[in-house]
């Protein structure tokens, strides 16, 4: 089996802390990397601070194979994604000709193209994160990953990384789904994980329709293995009387 | 003006980092929390794992008024938020009275009772979070309130804190929405910052039907400035023959 390859995801913005805006990136950013091989293993949601967002790139990037941030990378003051993250390499922030002369190619009076040409601005030996959907470049500066924060823009841009990363093994999952409480199957559920270290076991309880229901969840990378585990879980579920629901391998369990 | 009370909110669970589940906690605690006064500056996900866990705790827990948890509180195996709270302080695992007492209330047989009295587990000197909701409760320990991962769950604990937490001052949102590139009013807006740093002004750039266009919003905890502030802002869309339209006073831009 190869390595793990782990991600930190930062969030940059004031409009997600203050609940104007509900995050729906982080959860595609995992589900497109955990396809990829590359696990998401933490994710921070920070203001738009310069300070905090230079600490938390040069805490995090020495941490995890990859970082990826969302958000701050228009040309209105309050974008300094670009900024900070030249910061955090200490190295210069200059003009990337490539995006540069993007940006030219749309012409626009002198004023409106300074402020434009305020989104070509990237660390000194950064590469170009390609935006297919029109609108803002993203940029790669070593292992930290610089992207939109608009949804749509975000993953046109994370689109065009397929392939491009290193990439380790892919967590699969299987889930049994039972309309149980958590505490009539916790102690069986804690001998199948004891007997069963290569693959990670989680209990999700459920509100549905008012009834509570867990959805009991093996992820790992040996899909025979989980078939294993989720034949035990079932057998453990059967064993206190209940049906369980097979919804097999990457189940949208919400669905 | 009274001074800010912060918060830090840690979403504690893998199947948030795997994407299986989109969180929308965060959102909620930070409009309730925002109501009441209090500013969620940060917010970390983190996967179940107990020394994280501690480390995260124990780091944000000096550095802001409040911390409030979310995930890992239930019976099973991979509920290990009460554990490493009492790690965190220090202090032992114990069984609180009053939680231990009510699920004992609902008769089962032995072996499934023990696994619910695993959900009376608190460190010791904790507090109850009520959870009118049924299922488990919650608890404080010190400045950090644990609460479920299910939303509906951790939203009805986190009502019953309604008027107990101490507040500062509640910032306000005014909002103006314009059709038009950030670039062509950039400038302006970053006049309008500098001019009154009472105040955060923030361009949150959309895509709706093809098109794009910004909202530009401005917060404080002073609504007659907000208010002058947006008039200056609208005019600076004026000024580039757009026509802004103001949302006014904490509008729901998303609608």
């Amino acid at each position: 089996m190869s390595q793990a390859v782990t991600a930190c995801v930062i969030v940059i913005g004031n409009e997600i802390l203050s609940g104007r805006t509900q995050d729906i990136n982080l959860n595609h950013i995992a589900t497109t990397l955990g396809g990829w091989g590359i696990q998401v293993h933490h994710a921070r949601v920070i203001p738009d601070d310069e300070d905090i967002i230079v600490n938390t790139i040069n805490e995090v990037r020495v941490a995890y194979d990859y970082v990826f941030t969302t958000g701050g990378i228009g040309p209105t003051h309050d974008d300094i994604t670009a900024v900070c993250v030249a910061k955090a390499f200490d190295v210069p922030i200059i003009q990337h000709p490539e995006i540069a002369e993007r940006i030219r190619q749309r012409p626009a009076p002198q004023d409106i193209m300074a402020s434009r040409l305020l989104m070509a601005r990237v660390p000194e030996g950064a590469s170009l994160v390609d935006n297919p959907s029109g609108g803002p470049q993203g940029f790669a500066m070593h292992n930290v990953y610089v992207m939109a924060g608009i949804p749509r823009v975000m993953q046109a841009m994370l689109s065009t990384l397929e392939g491009k990363l290193q990439s380790g093994f892919v967590i699969r999952s299987h889930t049994v789904r039972a309309y149980t409480g958590e505490s009539s199957i916790a102690d069986a559920l804690a001998q199948i994980q004891l007997d069963n270290p290569d693959a990670d076991i989680g209990s999700y309880p459920f509100l549905r329709d008012d009834r509570y229901g867990t959805h009991l969840v093996i992820r790992g990378a040996d899909t025979t293995l989980l078939a294993q585990i989720a034949a035990a879980v079932m057998e453990a579920v059967r064993a206190i009387g209940e049906t369980p629901e097979d919804l097999g391998l990457d189940a949208d369990a919400n669905a």
